[in-house]
């Protein structure tokens, strides 16, 4: 226990919930990471494919992220409102489901769930990936380093958020930081030169093109630089985990986040426009990633290059833990549903959705370890389910709208409609850009998913209506039961079951197994002198002995098929098989002693049935 | 059990013990096989050493190997001696204690079961050694090809001992039939060229010696040598697995096995010598065994140079087989003694003592898995424990004519005496000649099992005074225990178990674990009306109700605590938990429910104490 508090602070009781509560300040580095960080590969992902196009590609890098941009704001404005109107959380699962009913609602906890593993990891695989092209020996461990990563993700979240803030702080607020100086410095220069800066470190010559602008490519780069925008979601989901006003301080944070990310995402656009930019090829030696020669362009490669680098590296690695801070409670609503296990119910001893955790971590784990932790393999998969998710969610808040009809609804109506509509256009383009490359494996998880959670509240449905009990407790026929002890000799573990026995019914079977193998005395030798004479002289109804022949040395068959008779025999009547069992001391004691006794209980467990209790009657060896 | 029927066979009656006995025949395949396939490597091992003495080695392996079989003689008379007075099967174990005590018999038992842990392991090593100088691209599977070998020869043993004799027979009998014939036509062509055969394919020339002939190296070339007289013992042991008269048909097979054994290691010494064949690297190109040298140079290499050889493979293989045939004998008597788990005493469903066959399988695998399945790195640790055994059987025989002074005694004191000191010496010389190359693992293992040997039987004994129980049963103050029962919401499994309840005892305490958590009616609000009511109009007692707060959201510990704190306030009285539970049909339906019940029932068992008893009520799901 006391490691587990080391590792995982101190159990808190339910009462100290407030204290776990949160600002904008930290709410920023928890719910923000995974939006923010991808301002590091989002761009980069887009650029890597007009790299054929040579100069040209560098001036569509502008209406492309302008584009995303107002992709961006219209999400923004969307779920501003999905904040204020679900001030419990109204992530696109609790959105799609109270408007759209249960088959959208379960498309979208489907899409989302599997984002935010892949969240974690391409976040993971990300951050890895650029440390192994800043330190290129250690490229043969990259899978050892994500799942260290992860491991480490996992014990800082089972903290609790208010940890998990304070930790990711300092890291987050470096980032922003040193990405904003950069690009303020950078577009300074820009302006006083007239727009064509010189660069300190000068970056890589751009290769001459070797393809034509198409319109398909122009949708791939759209769809590749959408990844920039996953994560946005994850505020409204965890309105909840904000302190009072909750709604106010989630909806100031996620307007900093945005603000952020577009300054972020537009600043970098336009540098790599007026440096002259683009991505190189990262499987070709001498690959530099974008933000890289950008810093090096604007700032030179001293100390603050390295910061910069650093931070990138630290934030990339750290924006798994949005998916740490959101699936447990993405997983708790659907869970509330009946769609999933209802361990992801509970919360743990730091307050949080532990079972959420674990199943990330172990989906995680599972992907980074398929994958080889190579970002590149899973980006294909990526963005579809959270536009999936973004698309079901505005699609519910225009419905949401329509029904409440309160004061302005019209307005927000078409604020979340035009969000529908983009993300859902969005989606296809993503879809149908990436489908051959990766996403078809996304669109086959889904519905299988979808099939695994009916089937889970069907089950759930099933086993309520089967135990459900609308009737006062039944007191007519309370017999006691008939008991069957399975006796081998004479001794004070069989003196206490047969005492046992005798304090609960009258009806008592006493059954000895016989084996051609057995030696020394058997209870039956005894039976006369030590059980029945004792029990005659005090006036007591002596138990039935029966003697069961096991040619074959079988010891629990006999007795089960004894007890599974007696109770097809006896109708109505209630069977409690007494199983004495010692107990030692020492795990390897039980090495010395055979496991007949567990045996015996797992057997009667899987082969018993209604009217057959399992009576455990322990001996602890060496403790008297 | 259809597919246990099919690789195992039908399970056999105790009754039919008698048809699983063997005779000579079958006995020569089951007991002799580990001596006679020791043919195959005891004179290549002794060969080896003496590659450095060139032409002058062969000169020495003529009287090596007499000194070999004179010893081989004395031990062949003194278990035959050891057969006539222990019909039940007289193994250095059961000799060593009867005669010396139960130090020197543990000595010999941990010797000798280390000696068949490697037995097995060198055995399948060396076959798959050979096979893999036939088929060099083997090679990179050894270890894999070891281990299937091990599970076939699992599974053949586990059929039974007479199954096992029909199938090693042909292999055996093949073995010894080529063998013989090549030292047969061997031995003529050497006689009637006066001593100087040509060989039909002539053997490599042996390498011009580099070494001088010291008594040290003598020594450990017989050292070496003796590696081809372990699994004398093995007819001793197994004499019962004879049919009757089962001591004439035991002695019997091990005289032909020692003939057999004598006519090999003696044709090949004078084959050797006539025809020039030394041993060659076994780890540079070109390495021929000394077998394969010595059949290409009496009989060519035609298809009988094939047939022999292949048959050497196999035997070398299967010779491991020895030692599934005796080890589990001697777990169980061992086991008969309260030194190892009793579960060797048991017979499984072929008469097998098959918790010796696993215990067998388990170390051998762990062997080859440790050492890479490489026989040379095994080689050294080998033959110490046979000739310890050896050592200890005829020291106790001796006392045991002593003992006895039967007609004869002197003669058989004498011959079981000039046994012992004749192994006592070469166990001297063994360990000396091999400590340092991994002896010492052996010296260093056998102390330690000794160890767990005896602290096994010190927890049986105690065991056995803690239970034993002289008095008959105890009829006073038989009242019906405390029942507590853990309750959540109101549904037919909480009715069932109550109902379970009521029908043992009247005092019954139902506790709530209250949660923040906790969500809908819980048992405490229907109470009254559900339970209390109904109870009181039937005039029956009404079970107290606790409701236990859990401030850090902790089920169980709550509720051992309560039950522990009740053990604690009420003396003498017996308290039964009853447990309610669902068993689902589907193992998978299992991550659907809590398994808070088998916690608490593991709890109640570690935590627990003499006077708290679990009573589990099931409550099977789609089943009604």
């Amino acid at each position: 226990m006391q490691i587990l508090d080391l590792l995982f602070g101190k159990p808190l009781a339910s009462g100290e919930e407030r204290a776990e509560q949160i600002g904008p300040a930290s709410g920023i580095p928890i719910f923000g990471l995974d939006a923010l960080s991808s301002a590091a590969y989002g761009p980069e992902a887009a650029l890597t494919l007009m790299i054929p196009l040579g100069l040209q590609g560098l001036h569509l890098i502008i209406p492309v992220t302008a584009a995303i941009l107002v992709l961006l704001v219209i999400l923004y404005f969307s779920y501003r409102q999905t904040i204020e109107a679900y001030p419990h959380g109204g992530g696109s699962y609790t959105v799609a489901t109270e408007n759209l009913g249960n088959g959208p609602g379960l498309l979208a906890a489907a899409a989302l769930m599997i984002d935010y593993v892949l969240t974690a990891a391409v976040g993971i695989s990300a951050g890895v990936g650029a440390l192994v092209s800043a330190a290129p020996q250690l490229q043969p461990h990259t899978l050892a380093i994500c799942l260290v990563i992860l491991v480490i993700l996992t014990v800082i979240n089972m903290r609790g958020v208010r940890d998990t803030g304070v930790v990711f702080m300092v890291p987050t607020y470096l980032f922003i930081g040193t990405l904003l100086t950069v690009i303020f410095v950078g577009l300074v220069r820009a302006l006083t030169s007239g727009g064509h800066p010189h660069p300190i470190t000068p970056p890589p010559v751009l290769p001459p093109a070797t393809a034509m602008l198409t319109i398909w490519l122009v949708l791939k780069v759209f769809s590749s630089g959408c990844t920039a925008m996953t994560g946005v979601e994850a505020v409204s989901n965890g309105v909840l985990a904000f302190r009072e006003p909750t709604t106010k301080n989630a909806k100031r944070t996620l307007t900093i986040i945005i603000v952020l990310l577009i300054a972020l995402l537009a600043g970098i656009a336009l540098l790599c426009h007026a440096y002259g930019i683009g991505a190189t090829n990262p499987d070709a030696p001498g690959y530099q990633s974008v933000l890289s020669q950008l810093t090096a362009a604007v700032m030179g490669r001293g100390w603050f290059y390295y910061l910069t680098i650093g931070s990138i590296l630290l934030v990339l690695a750290l924006s798994a833990n949005t998916a740490f801070a959101d699936f447990p409670r993405l997983t708790r609503s659907i869970a509330l549903h009946d769609y999933l296990p209802h361990v992801f119910i509970l919360r743990g001893r730091r307050l949080l959705y532990s079972h959420g955790i674990y199943a990330l971590v172990g989906l995680t784990g599972a992907l980074l370890i398929l994958f080889g932790g190579v970002t590149d393999r899973l980006i294909p998969l990526y963005a579809i389910g959270a536009f999936m998710a973004f698309t079901f969610s505005q699609t519910g808040m225009v419905v949401h709208w329509w029904r409440k009809r309160g004061p302005g609804w019209q307005t927000r109506m078409v604020i979340n409609g035009i969000g529908a509509i983009a993300t859902g256009i969005t989606l296809l383009v993503v879809l149908t850009a990436k489908f051959l490359d990766g996403a078809w494996v996304t669109a086959l998880l889904i519905p299988l998913l979808i099939l695994a959670m009916a089937s889970t509240r069907r089950h759930y449905r099933r086993v309520a209506r089967e135990v459900a009990d609308p009737y006062p407790l039944n007191v007519v026929n309370l017999q006691p039961p008939l008991v069957i002890i399975p006796l081998d000799k004479w001794n004070r573990v069989t003196e206490k079951a047969l005492r046992f026995a005798l304090s609960l019914s009258p009806d008592i079977i006493a059954i000895h197994v016989q084996t051609a193998d057995d030696h020394g005395t058997s209870v039956c030798d005894e039976w006369e002198h030590k059980i029945a004479e004792p029990l005659r002289t005090a006036g007591m109804k002596v138990p039935e002995l029966v003697t069961l022949e096991s040619p074959y040395r079988f010891i629990l068959a006999p007795v089960m098929n004894f007890v599974l008779e007696k109770e097809k025999a006896l109708e109505r009547r209630q069977i409690a098989v007494l199983v004495p069992e010692l107990v030692v001391k020492h795990w390897w004691e039980n090495l010395l002693h055979n496991q007949r006794a567990n045996l015996l209980k797992l057997m009667l467990l899987v082969k018993g049935n209604q009217r057959v209790m399992v009576i455990n009657i322990p001996w602890y060896l060496h403790r008297g």
